[in-house]
């Protein structure tokens, strides 16, 4: 079923997308006022579902590539995503194609929205992280056997380079990474394409739906004085994903943080309040968060989506804006069935980010 | 004047194109054996003078770029030069596109043979550098305002990068050069498209003439069993190259080389026998050979050719081979007045390899 999205939806979305980021895909002011300006013409874009898509419609994944950190001080453009699209669909001579999330995130959800706006053509309402991942190959699009490439990146000078074919989407990953340093840190990037029936074969589904009702949440426990910790965990528990849990209420410590082989990689660590009081918590990053400890044991961790939430304000705090002194809650929600097949966890399970420790489902109680 | 380049100028330009690569572009053996190989099955390639060109003739320089170290363990496929050419023609839809050296070298002057071969078409006589430079800006392509894109990277898998635009040449190298990296350290590059008007404006012409030339004088020397270094000293005043200076005779004592953000760099030591016994010299190179110095003191420098021949084959010892106990002697070939202009000295005298000496003509006399 397709529905329009408005520009009053926007505010909702940026922030229920930062919070299925997960500290990554980007800062959503950014990402809103992004899509608000692509939209000021315009009422509503067309959401198509997955299900609305014939079998060899192009869809053209775009997004945003680089550490976010890079973007505080090199902030786009905003014609690279358009730009990196629209040369891959000519390269592909896909004239119809449609624009799709490949993650989750505060940008990463509203790049697609951008270019829909621009060429007054529907999104798709799926992507192929559920979340955000830092690295291009974890998508169930590669999980599923599709190529990253043809691909093409694009610059805030203007630049495309074409990464035309390359031997797998590890090598993707690698070269565009490279590329995407040696262009400042952050680019765009148009990837993954695809006709409808991989699409259907591939994709995690209504991720931008789940992205606006997240954000509704929030703005609802807001207006009525509720705990949007609360709000978030219960609005969670749809289209695969699992109740939320709040796994840790405190302040933040401590943060170390570089940016380093084109990411932001780090750990901030927590203290608890109110009855946390006593406890320590950590949560290693990499560009996403990865892996959330308490009191040093491993009590989540990737694919499940681990969100560090301003207590106060329900908004995600980004891993490039967490700050010593904030107060947070610690929000995971389980990721769907399909994130953790043993395929998956081999692309994206802790061991995929070199930590030696197996998979398990998050503990749903605080000690 | 067109003329026929047979398959037995082969070891003549390889020996040549070898001693104008002062150190670099690439192993005269594996050159001479991708040229050989193309050219299995016809009798010779037409060699056309730049001034054969008409001014709407598409020209694209291929060549190797790379690390020449990483050469020994990552030998070429042999497709990918036609491939990085053929890519960008076909990209340009330029499909009479001549191949042309970018620079001179073992490698680098026979890729465009083996192009020509593979295509049977003709191959132009110049190059964008008269002698072979580290970096793809240092070319009179670019001092002469051509872009260097859209180019095309090709890898021994197969893999090809098109770099449509970029903001300048010297993102270009940055941007080539941080690619190359990542497929392993060496690649092969199709870039500074251009018509025959441009190539009149901007070639060192002649420089694959010169090759043989040189080379010839070292098998006549070998043959005639004549100093192959005063027969090459006579053989270079051509084409606007000054006659030869033989700066130093001795043997290697110490090699330091590493390679390292996609160059070889280091150093040679070298001690003066016969005449120059109690002399010490050495040579900085970076990929090529940069900078000669006779007991301390700056004798010949970029952009004058400064090339380690063996004392007794005449063959160039290319900066991978350099080795501990050869007996070489050091020629040094002054470079055509157009490549000593001040612009040209600010993209590759030796203030641009962060030597803070200034340019001057090679001493004549050995001290």
């Amino acid at each position: 079923m397709s529905w329009e999205l408005t520009r009053n939806d926007l505010p909702a979305l940026a922030i229920g997308a930062a919070i299925l980021g997960t500290g990554g895909g980007g800062d959503p002011y950014i990402g809103r006022v992004m899509a608000e300006s692509a939209m000021a013409s315009q009422k509503s874009i067309t959401v198509l579902s997955v299900d609305d898509l014939s079998d060899d419609q192009w869809v053209i994944p775009v997004a945003g590539m680089g550490a976010p950190t890079v973007l505080f001080e090199k902030p786009p453009r905003g014609t690279e995503p358009l730009q990196a699209f629209q040369r891959l669909r000519d390269y592909l001579g896909a004239s119809d194609a449609l624009p799709c999330p490949i993650e989750a995130g505060g940008i990463n959800s509203m790049v697609p929205l951008q270019v829909a706006a621009l060429l007054k053509c529907p999104v798709v309402d799926a992507d192929g992280m559920g979340r955000a991942f830092p690295e291009l190959y974890m998508q169930t699009f590669h999980l599923n056997g599709i190529s990253g490439t043809p691909a093409c990146l694009a610059s805030e000078w203007g630049e495309t380079v074409l990464l035309e074919s390359l031997r797998d989407n590890y090598t993707f990953e690698w070269i565009a990474r490279g590329v995407t340093i040696r262009l400042g840190g952050h680019s765009f990037v148009a990837q993954f394409p695809m006709q409808g029936a991989a699409v259907k074969r591939a994709a995690i589904r209504g991720t931008l739906s789940l992205g606006i009702r997240l954000g509704r949440a929030v703005l609802e426990a807001a207006r009525s004085h509720q705990d949007p910790l609360a709000a978030l965990a219960k609005a969670s528990d749809y289209a695969g994903y699992g109740e939320g849990i709040i796994a840790f209420r405190g302040k933040i410590v401590a943060v170390t943080r570089r940016t380093t082989d084109g990411f932001a990689r780090g750990e901030v660590v927590l203290e608890g309040l109110g009855d946390q009081r006593g406890t320590t918590a950590r949560i290693a990053f990499q560009n996403e968060n990865l892996v959330f400890y308490r009191d040093g044991e491993a009590v989540a961790m990737v694919p499940d989506l681990i969100t560090v939430v301003d207590s106060q304000t329900g908004q995600a705090v980004t891993t490039e804006r967490l700050q010593y002194g904030q107060r947070v809650g610690v929000l995971v929600i389980p990721a769907p069935a399909v994130m953790k097949s043993d395929a998956a966890l081999k692309v994206w399970g802790p061991s995929a980010f070199g930590y030696s420790i197996s998979y398990r489902e998050p503990l749903t109680a605080m000690s």
